[in-house]
């Protein structure tokens, strides 16, 4: 039987479970406001909501793989356009694009025009090395390295810093042959 | 011109924006270790839950104002009524049931069978006392208070405790008469 044909983001979007995007913004501030409160180094903030992200993204993928019926990507170029048109569509409920690729294609960035995660965010004088969606890059980081690519993600650009838009630079660093990943003496 | 008749929970719930749920509860998940990490004490956790989703019910309670064209209840009956119906569908995508009022009309429960915060959390034996929900009884108490009405909310059941479902118990405290909240010497 040949498999299912990948589903387009918008139709798994309409299929999955959902909760309100204010609800989930007003959540994700709280947390936010949170961290700098107990860390009180916005390094640290960064640093703590990149983590957070990680483990969601390392369990976020199963869902995906699920729902989505996409099957496995030939390529981290094909990857790079499943996280953006099937995968931000069917948990953010927006669709990132892809640009800037190097020569190599190992480097790429992802467009973000419209953010769920920052309505009605104003960063105060004092956060402003802040990386407020660093969540982000954590999901889309723990995400790839489940599917064998360990990455760099970093912001290029920043709507809360006076960017036009965000942009999240992925750089595949590795790509990890698939074996069982533990060894015994670790 | 009559008020715009109030619209039912589901209507609403599928014309606002929605993230999927998936993501949210995972968010939620982290969130509450990072709480357990940071705070150790389980009942200081319960504390800054709840604290932050009162921060949240402040702030949803604009949205559901504006998006459900509830006019305003008569008393803490209807309003129960409607959270139940309309904010938890609103917002978390499911209904809640009121029952178990009291003889004076002042203490109700929300009951709810299915609760997104939950799917795929169990309670490690170190956690027992955590309200796991608490920010749900948070975001109750302050949407009220935003409509003067001063309650007491606790968990009466939980179904990460063993019981069959979620009883949320609420309190009418206080209904405070609406006017300026600050007195000039406060």
């Amino acid at each position: 039987m040949a498999p299912a044909a990948p589903k387009s983001g918008d139709v798994i979007f309409a299929s999955v479970d959902r909760v309100n995007a204010e609800l989930f913004t007003l959540t994700y501030g709280a947390i936010v406001r949170q961290l700098i409160t107990d860390l009180e180094e916005v390094e640290e903030v960064n640093k703590q909501l990149d983590q957070m992200g990680y483990n969601i993204g390392v369990r976020l993928v199963d869902e995906f793989l699920a729902k989505s019926s996409v099957s496995r990507c030939v390529d981290f170029r094909e990857t790079a356009d499943v996280i953006a048109k099937v995968g931000f569509k069917m948990f953010l409920g927006v669709t990132a694009s892809i640009t800037n690729w190097d020569a190599e294609g190992t480097t790429c960035s992802l467009i973000l025009e419209d953010n769920p995660l920052v309505d009605f965010v104003e960063l105060p004088d004092t956060c402003q090395g802040l990386h407020y969606c660093n969540i982000l890059s954590g999901v889309v980081r723990g995400a790839l390295e489940m599917v064998s690519m360990k990455t760099e993600v970093t912001w290029v650009r920043d709507m809360l810093r006076g960017d036009d838009v965000f942009e999240l630079q992925v750089k595949l660093l590795k790509q990890v042959p698939e074996e069982y990943p533990y060894k015994d003496d670790e």
